[in-house]
């Protein structure tokens, strides 16, 4: 599976020596043809968001919403750099549009690291012009791109949805969950499925708020957190209704791949929150408890201390009674009516010891549901983050 | 120092058996003569508050703001037990009403301790009549009422303000930042000053804000907090104005002693922020800051690591600016407009090292400002929060 087996697309990556020890550190997705393609994006909700999202979001903007190539570092975020880091994310970008011949606006870029740092340009000077001139759709390509936007992730993250007339394949980085001092969540998408920018950016934001959107490590936004999907067409026309079944499947993908890799956890949990007010609140509510530091150390600890599901579920804010509440962990009911339920002892304990705990949390209000994912909170989290060096 | 000191007051505490081993688990603060005086109470905001809370506000409602008695039980919190848990609560109302000669509705009742489970009524129904019988304005009977309030501080909470005219006293427990566990705050303050129910209210809700409402441990609201002011005028009719200022420094004494006593921390920290929109976005900003499992890791490995505090301003939901933001630790500035400022590396390790971290944040726009205050996140609160065993 590789980001260029969509038709249309190349890939490269390589060592510009951003990071130190030959390991990779820039990347670059573009067209095969240089031509700019439909392309969607969702960024950071964060009001210190770093310059390349702004640069992006700005060129897309400029370029109606299409795009020919997206170019990413890391190892340095380029975040709380002020007009420096955006000069520094237009030069980015301005080397990577002249290699390819294209116009600036058409060159989309990321980076992925500390926070506070300006970007050492010499390096990513040096490095843009050979990564331009290896770009290819070869599977060592594209896997040199997927290890070149990574951090702490212990390996490459990718996918690869084929359906009977369209592709869609994606590559992602998620310290976000696992070492959260360089905390961005990063993915690119590629289909060769023809859709026009306006339902191309509808889809994206659908399949991210069921993926990449309901995760929860330590409710924190990134500065840098992007979602970059590119369509070449090459498939022809597709239903966005059946493609954006595609895409979320790969952000799915992508995210269970960053919660499996991280790395200061032990454990990931999920948390389905049903019967609520509506489909936001339940939302709302599963995130409140998939957040909460005390539900984090218990799964971690392997205690269904449901009390504390309860207290959460009571403060997150949204539409609740707790004599309609029912709590359950990997299906062995252990709260009904707000009561404490008698229950297979056995078989909670077999539960909690497994790999993937399953909070369910009917609210019996109405029918909205909502599932965030977490993971617990135990020594690895607070080796991997008490200290940046 | 004793919640008996401001004259007009009677208190007791001892062992029935909820807890084992001895353990003094009930307490009672009353009146000296019976009689109900001006109370004033904030209550958890939590939606699943538990039945104490719920009979609690109903009693002071019902009595115009006035009460004659408070009985406290420790080690089970009677949360998440239905009609049978209010049942209970109003059972200790009746036996303490009972013992004093008063209305049940003039006793409000407290509980803290685990949730989901009954209270034992047992030892709780034999335990309130000595409970009654021994109450006593001496400095031992005080000391045990402060005790029997506790789960597990490591020592009993208790603070005095003298002013020329009349005294402000109080007690509390704070496991809230402890061990979540048994997450409940609780705080009772007697003053000999004479104020009616209304002016009491509001120099309560005032005094609450600015000290256990600007506490993060963990960010969690739990369903049993509770404080409560009771007036016994015995010395006089006093301004409000003055009794605000003794009232607040009573909170903010009895909030120390809670964040110091932080069983699973070892450090605490301090959010300052200043030059908001308003005070209430300084005070979420500060809050959410302090609430980071980033700022909490690397609080804990004296890292001054400000990129994730930039970060955590961002998504806090406020007004927010990055190119006016200026962060110091200590009152080495670390960042100014935005960006990584030079500075003096020695004084800012010295500052990191110590054990009150103090984080500014100028956000450069505005005159708003707040404090929230918390604590470091290490092994310890891992250790105290893993299983509830």
């Amino acid at each position: 599976m590789s980001i260029t087996t969509p038709k249309g697309f190349v890939a490269s990556g390589l060592a510009s020596g951003i990071k130190s020890g030959g390991t990779l550190d820039l990347a670059l997705l573009a067209t095969d043809d240089g031509r700019a393609v439909p392309t969607a994006a969702t960024f950071t909700s964060n009001l210190a968001a770093a310059p390349p999202v702004h640069v992006s979001r700005d060129h897309l903007v400029a370029n109606g919403g299409s795009a020919a190539a997206v170019v990413i570092s890391s190892g340095n975020a380029n975040a709380a750099t002020g007009a420096r880091g955006r000069a520094d994310a237009e030069r980015m970008c301005a080397l990577v549009a002249s290699g390819l011949g294209v116009p600036i606006e058409q060159v989309l870029v990321c980076s992925t690291g500390l926070i506070g740092t300006p970007l050492p340009m010499a390096p990513i000077e040096a490095g843009i012009p050979p990564l331009v001139a290896t770009r290819s759709d070869s599977a060592e390509a594209a896997a040199a791109a997927a290890r070149g936007i990574l951090t702490t992730d212990s390996g490459r993250k990718e996918v690869l949805i084929e359906s009977p007339t369209f592709t869609v394949a994606g590559m992602a980085k998620g310290a976000g969950m696992l070492a959260p001092n360089m905390a961005t969540m990063l993915a690119f998408l590629t289909t060769d499925a023809a859709i026009e920018p306006g339902p191309l950016s509808d889809l994206l934001r659908i399949a991210v708020r069921d993926s990449f959107n309901s995760m929860s490590v330590d409710g924190c936004t990134s500065t840098n957190d992007t979602v970059v999907l590119m369509a070449s067409g090459r498939a022809g026309v597709a239903d966005p209704n059946v493609v954006v079944d595609a895409v979320s499947e790969a952000c799915a993908d992508l995210s269970r791949q960053m919660m499996a890799d991280a790395e200061g956890a032990s454990r990931i949990f999920q948390v389905r929150v049903t019967g609520a007010a509506s489909d936001g609140e339940a939302h709302r509510a599963a995130r409140k408890v998939a957040d909460s530091l005390l539900v984090k150390c218990s799964i971690n600890g392997e205690d269904a201390y449901w009390g504390r599901v309860a207290s959460d579920l009571g403060s997150a804010g949204v539409t609740f009674d707790l004599d309609r509440l029912a709590i359950a962990y990997g299906g062995v009911t252990v709260c009904r009516d707000g009561l404490a339920a008698d229950h297979d002892a056995a078989a909670l304990a077999e539960h909690m010891a497994g790999p993937l705990v399953d909070i369910h949390c009917q609210l019996g209000l109405a029918d909205g549901d909502g599932v965030v994912m977490g993971v617990d909170l135990g020594y690895g989290y607070i080796d991997e983050n008490r200290t940046t060096s």
